[in-house]
């Protein structure tokens, strides 16, 4: 430990500096390092967090001991720089100090804070007289002692409910017949400030410390004790905070901005945070405290006048008014607002982003009180990164890193229009289960949706859940609404699948489908009428709320291309079709990473043939029924093949239980029978005998192909006959065929030697033949711990982390919604690991798996297909195991190219 | 590779030795061994499996060449020590040769052997002549030539239906109006002679060799060739052994039991299989060949006179006519008995085993044939390996490993009287789910079981399938028979862990609940009908077959005894109610591993409760309805802590999901809303709001605890209140409480809080404590791969293997039926994982878990509760990893104490 523990900053001048936070904490080497720069900051001086442990060792008396003289000195300082007295008997304005921690990361809200430090019955009256304002004065001795009381003295309210601060000021309102705080007079406050007094005396058997070294002391230490309270302990073992790291305190001067028509407060950016332009622009209010600009009790007005003038036209203000009323900082304080921005100038350069700044004009002087970096819109993030790196103020790295994932996909759906949604009503809201926005009429079927549809009208569909049979209906729907489910519900996954605007698990509605309409409370909705979805915030609105569409080239197109130019992993869609395909082609994908073949079997004449195969008593019977389905097939895997020419298409065999394709109540199982034209019963029969107490764990995916060979065969077939007819029409298909659910090495082989005994035969048959790979998907705990032995026979794994999730935690995706928020909730877990990758668990089976896959070959080519590979930090996650690539939905693809190219880019660091 | 590649034995001599197995193998290495130890073997030579893998690189004449000189030099050994000529052309008796392969491990029935060569038109003529037996002459050149012909000659099946040889046999049977075989006259023979040269020419173009040497060439390169036939190298993959391995060539000279009233043939045992008695003993044929003695056309003697006056008793045949026509070999050739004797006494003391030997005295010569370690039931086993000890043959570990624990559950369970199961009638067969026997009269519900047993009926539940609501029927009745169900279905876990006889799944069973009867095919069971169930074999048999009882002292004591003093592991046991723990405990259990508390929420009163609970609407009344359950829990606790008095208990708390203990039919649903005094349609609602897709990955195990903390709290205060006022009777409880079902630290970090908490009140309130110890389950796979976490909060881990195998393979166990014995059927797996612990991928979370857990926690106590808890190869696997203690059903015990001891011994080698 140093012997200095003290740091002083203010008047452009600094002991410490931006390296130093882990001596300073955050905050303390920020306020060093802004002097540094020559940005006018408050003056005041920094107590290292080495202090904070000495403290916890050893106590205050030694603490105290140790630092006293450096801090007298520090405050000496503090008190030239600006010409202010700490304890002031009239020589002077009174220095007064606000005491704050600051640990080497943020912990907002965790510690303690005392402003107006400083205060007692004389300098009160110094503040009052040298600022013209004994209410500020007063007010601000009053919050003083409240805080401080609070903070310090540990004042609380006795029974948990009342702080006994406030049951004062609610007994003086009430004497005096006020409604508001503002009402209290001058002579009000004075009463307050006495009566403030006599609860902390009442409550702590000691007068309130009038001494401001007592006050200093009191604060500082207080600080230090709230390192350790519960509160702060909980969240530093929720985000792994070290206690050994201790707090820094920052002492710093009070400034104010209502101290007479020569102050103001303000907050302004660099650049615009809606749109990204490069344009200085803020709010500021003469005469006022930081809250007023907040409240909204009076109007702000702009910083410039350019802002000015855009304001007034907007809010049909005439120029003359303007100037008179709202005149701009520029034009009302010229010579601060040159300061004001060649500051803001100075900062952007220094930290070489957008900044977010407050400041505040005490008596003609300008103070900035804080910056950071600004938050933004979507676009404002991509144009701002854009520019800074055209103006040459970062490099290609950093701006592609400054690109939050989660926010790129507002740019790639519709969204509101700002005002239409000032005016609009939200009827309920559920969960934001896939982005955009879209409007429509109410229909309750699928059925409905495309008749609908056909006739013209733009369609919301709402269900109480979704299944696959309404895949078509949530097709042409503009969105769907569900009132059960959760994010990776049925409803969730398609439509994000398909880029579709969903709500889901909106847990009020109540749908009626006989009556075809939905209620929520006592709203009725009646199917025709129009609704409106926020996908994006689970929101529902009444009516029709007009958007606006999504901008893709310019800036977006630049960043993309960065991200082609960084990345190591590349990035695959799962899709289902051409349409989808071509949309993930266009948003960049290479190749398809997760083709299921199921979802195919459900449109017109196959799901006949699907049951037929389902009843058929033997093998020849099943065959019979294949049969029909190949062509059918075929087409489909041409026409996916073919969309994503010259790229790997993989393509996933059956892999859902064949309970999925039959109907459950028995009208549509007599349906059912007459269609195929069989007796009721044995339809019946076979829906019983096909029952699982647990389908996620039964008879599905490879179990299926390795009882009935013949289903692989037919897939098989189909697969390499339409790469074939392409291939001899000049094009270039790249089939890799998927087998689901690999439990162990063997379950593969056996269908590997289906696969590839087609493959002859089929190019014996056809005289031509073409390349392709036979891999697996890895989703079942053993088959990523025998991995080793799994490549030996699997030319290239994809992990599908959804089942993997659901088996590695043992939690059904489809049930998970009855305790999972509890859990969320209750800190046991982080994250829906359905929506973020558990790194921790089921990562290390993803990272054993591929390592002892590549051990045993290392040709061996490794994605992700499940949800995870659309969501940014597990996208991440895949690069640091080193894939090839990570597959997602079409419209999530931009997403992963991004998040793909800044894990190469972190892991290069 | 050495120079040598070929090793004669014979006469007492041998070039090899038992430890040469790698070059010789395990045959030629044994026929030289007994060679050396003075045993009577006939002679020949072995060529090693050097020149097999010689033979696969270079060919066959390459290899001839190689090992010409050596091959004739030792046939002329052999001619020598036979007395006996190759290729005689009448100076001696002609030496005919069995050709054999012979790898390093056994591989029975993969690989060619061929028998008599050196037969030719003249050698047979010779042989006629000199046995005086000419149609022995002509069959055994018959057979020879079709073995030859199809093992090395490849003379196979057109068609693959009908042997060519066969239908030259067949057709001249039907034009002499045979129907045996055996009706062949000599001539008959000469003519077969023909033909069969006859279809060698035609089949292959080219003649039958007639020249020995020819003939003997071409078996050993067949045996060479048979080591890579598609067969051989499916077995060597299924059981993991190298190509490069290679298999030896014995040849060896054949002898003939059949040549006259000086020869015979017989087999011996070294002590009695049946009950391991220490007595010689067995059968012989005076002038027939093995088969005869097999085939049962004439009754094979008794080898000592003390067998042959048993058997004469046993069969009533008078001293006399026994002496005249069955006398003993003892009697019959009284030197020869000597010498045989002294010989198999010599193979018992070599191999330190009991031997089942084979033997021919050829015209006055005895010669053993074959001798191995012999077959023996599950009281002999023991006795045996006791008696061996006590005679010093043998050391105690040696005794203990030669104990196969599945046979020792022969012992365990009554069986059938071998004499009464002679004359039952099989109706079906099952699986055989909890071994042993029973018998009763059928009924069909489980409230029936208990009335009839009331009043004094013996009876067999027979089910479709069951559930908990018929525990307290399974528990009255002899035996449990159902319908449905694999091998661990409910019925098969709960009826082993009763120790009671069950036959599941068996699928030919039809029961008509409602009239009462079960129907196999046309036969119609009804209900108070007599059957009879084998547990062990899964057969059903009509009316009443006598049982026998089993013997638990003596001999059995003994290896239990030495088991105890070998073992590292202990041995606990998984039970519900005092009467299994202390059944148990009997068997020798230390503990109880696991106690499942759910199993106890089904009686009477408490289900009332339990299901007041789960329709609560708040925690207020799940807490009224729990403080009802809190009573009876106690005293089922105090009742099992007291049985286990002085040694852990390890208490589950709930785990099932609540659905369980509601009612699915609508009419029970009414029934419930009664007696709870609320309306039917709230029970319905609440049971449609449980119902869930798949339960078993659902709202279960520590869910339920970290959703409602009061029933954790209820469950560990009926727990500790229970071994308070256990102690304070001055017993000595001691307490494990068990989180099911932990994924993640931070749900058994709550439970762990809740727990202590309850535990503080209650010490407190009571005035006395005692330790107690908290651990969780380990049975979702997430649960093993952060098992360092788990360990820093838990104090001890039990392997819940039986999920764990759920989860790591995605099977569910109620469901795998569809697919586990086809997957089984074609080799995809070599065990059901639910019966036989698979270690290489559950394994391997189990280990990972048991060494991640220790690396944070080195006193963590690690055990296993699943099913394998009671499988001999998974508790030595358990053993491996090094776990404290395995527990499984009471009646299993002494299986898992006996592998726990063999696992000890085995690892220290």
């Amino acid at each position: 430990m140093s012997d200095k523990h003290v740091y002083f900053f203010g008047d452009g001048k600094a002991e410490g500096n931006a390296s130093m936070k882990n001596l300073l904490g955050g905050k303390g080497a920020n306020l060093a390092e802004m002097n540094l720069i020559g940005v006018p900051v408050p003056a005041g001086f920094t107590i290292t967090t080495e202090v904070c442990t000495v403290y916890n060792d050893k106590g205050r008396d030694y603490t105290v001991d140790l630092i006293k003289s450096e801090v007298e000195a520090k405050i000496k300082e503090t008190e030239e720089a600006m010409n202010a007295k700490f304890g002031s008997k009239g020589e002077a304005f009174p220095l007064l100090l606000s005491v704050r921690s600051g640990a080497r990361v943020s912990m907002p809200g965790m510690m303690n804070t005392v402003l107006n430090l400083g205060m007692n019955d004389e300098t009160v009256k110094l503040v009052a007289e040298k600022s013209g304002n004994e209410r500020f004065a007063w007010d601000s001795y009053r919050r003083f002692i409240q805080m401080y009381g609070d903070v310090v003295m540990g004042v609380e309210a006795e029974d948990g409910k009342h702080d006994p601060f406030e049951i004062e000021i609610d007994k003086l309102k009430e004497a005096k017949g006020y409604e508001l705080d503002t009402e209290f007079t001058p002579e009000d406050l004075k009463t307050l400030v006495e009566k403030f007094k006599k609860v902390v005396h009442d409550r702590t058997g000691d007068d309130f410390p009038t001494n401001p070294w007592d006050q200093l002391w009191g604060a500082v230490c207080a600080v230090f004790d709230s390192w350790n309270t519960e509160r702060a302990i909980y969240y530093r073992q929720m985000h792994q905070i070290p206690a050994e790291w201790g707090t820094a305190v920052n002492v710093q001067a009070m400034v104010y901005g209502n101290m007479g028509k020569n102050s103001a407060t303000g907050v302004a950016f660099t650049r615009d945070a809606a749109t990204g332009e490069d344009i200085f622009n803020g709010e500021y209010l003469i005469d006022a405290q930081g809250e007023d600009v907040v409240a909204g009790v009076r109007t702000p007005q702009e910083i410039t006048v350019e802002g000015s003038r855009r304001w007034a036209k907007r809010a049909g203000v005439s120029e003359d008014d303007r100037k008179a009323k709202y005149p701009s900082l520029e034009e009302a304080m010229p010579e601060i607002y040159k300061e004001l921005d060649a500051t803001q100038q100075k900062l952007e350069d220094h930290y070489s982003d957008m900044q977010d700044l407050e400041f505040t004009i005490q008596d003609g002087k300008l103070w900035i009180l804080q910056t950071r970096n600004g938050k933004r819109t979507g676009s404002a993030m991509v144009r701002m990164a854009v520019e800074m790196l055209d103006q040459g103020m970062i490099d290609e790295k950093t701006a592609l890193l400054r690109q939050e994932a989660d926010k790129l996909d507002e740019l790639l759906h519709p969204v509101f229009e700002k005002k239409a949604l000032e005016s609009a009503t939200v009827i309920t809201k559920g969960l934001p289960a896939s982005p955009g926005a879209a409007t429509g009429r109410v229909v309750f079927f699928a059925n409905d949706a495309e008749e609908w549809k056909n006739r013209g009208e733009e369609v919301v569909l709402v269900r109480q859940e979704t299944s696959p049979e309404d895949l078509k209906g949530m097709h042409v729907a503009n969105g769907i609404l569900t009132a059960r489910g959760g994010m990776t519900s049925h409803a969730a996954v398609v439509a994000r699948g398909m880029g579709k605007c969903c709500v889901s698990g909106a847990g009020d509605v109540r749908v009626d489908y006989e009556g075809r309409t939905f209620k929520v409370g006592d709203r009725v909705v009646k199917e025709g009428d129009w609704i409106s979805l926020n996908g994006s915030t689970g929101e529902v609105y009444e009516d029709k709320v007009a958007t606006v569409n999504p901008e893709l080239s310019g800036n977006f197109a630049k960043i993309m291309e960065l991200a082609e130019k960084y990345t190591k992993m590349y990035v695959r869609t799962n899709a289902d079709t051409p349409h989808d395909a071509q949309v993930a082609r266009d948003f960049g994908a290479k190749g398809i990473g997760l083709c299921r073949t199921e979802h195919m079997f459900f449109e017109g004449e196959r799901i006949i043939a699907v049951r037929e195969m389902i009843l058929a008593e033997d093998e020849e019977g099943r065959r019979k029924a294949l049969a029909k389905l190949l062509p059918m097939q075929r087409e489909d895997f041409e026409g996916i093949l073919e969309a994503m020419d010259g790229f790997g298409v993989t393509i996933r065999l059956l892999d859902p239980p064949l309970h999925e394709f039959t109907p459950n109540d028995e009208a549509s199982q007599e349906e059912m029978a007459k269609e195929l034209g069989v007796p009721a019963d044995v339809v019946k029969s076979k829906v019983e005998s096909l029952h699982e107490f647990n389908p996620m764990l039964g008879h599905r995916g490879c179990r299926l192909g390795n009882t009935y060979p013949e289903i692989t065969e037919m897939q098989a077939r189909a697969i390499l006959e339409a790469a074939v007819n392409l291939k001899k029409k000049g094009k270039d298909p790249r089939p890799e065929i998927m087998v689901p659910l690999i439990g162990t090495v063997e379950e593969l082989k056996l269908q590997k030697e289906i696969i590839d005994r087609i493959a002859n035969k089929v190019f014996e048959e056809k005289g031509e033949s073409i390349d392709y790979l036979v891999g697996t998907m890895i989703e079942i705990p053993r088959a990523a711990l025998t991995a080793d032995k799994v490549a030996e026979v699997a030319e290239f794994f994809s992990f599908g982390t959804n089942d993997l999730t659901q088996m590695t935690y043992g939690y059904s995706r489809d049930d998970a919604g009855k305790f999972l928020p509890i859990y969320l909730n209750k800190g046991i877990l982080k994250n829906d690991p359905f929506q973020v990758l558990d790194q921790e668990g089921v990562g290390q089976l993803v990272q054993m798996g591929t390592e002892k896959g590549r051990s045993s070959n290392a040709k061996l080519k490794v994605g992700i297909c499940g949800e995870h590979g659309g969501e940014p930090s597990s996208v991440k996650f895949c690069g640091t195991v080193n894939m090839d690539y990570v597959s997602c939905s079409p419209f999530r693809v931009p997403i992963a190219r991004l998040a793909a190219a800044q894990s190469a880019i972190e892991l290069d660091k």
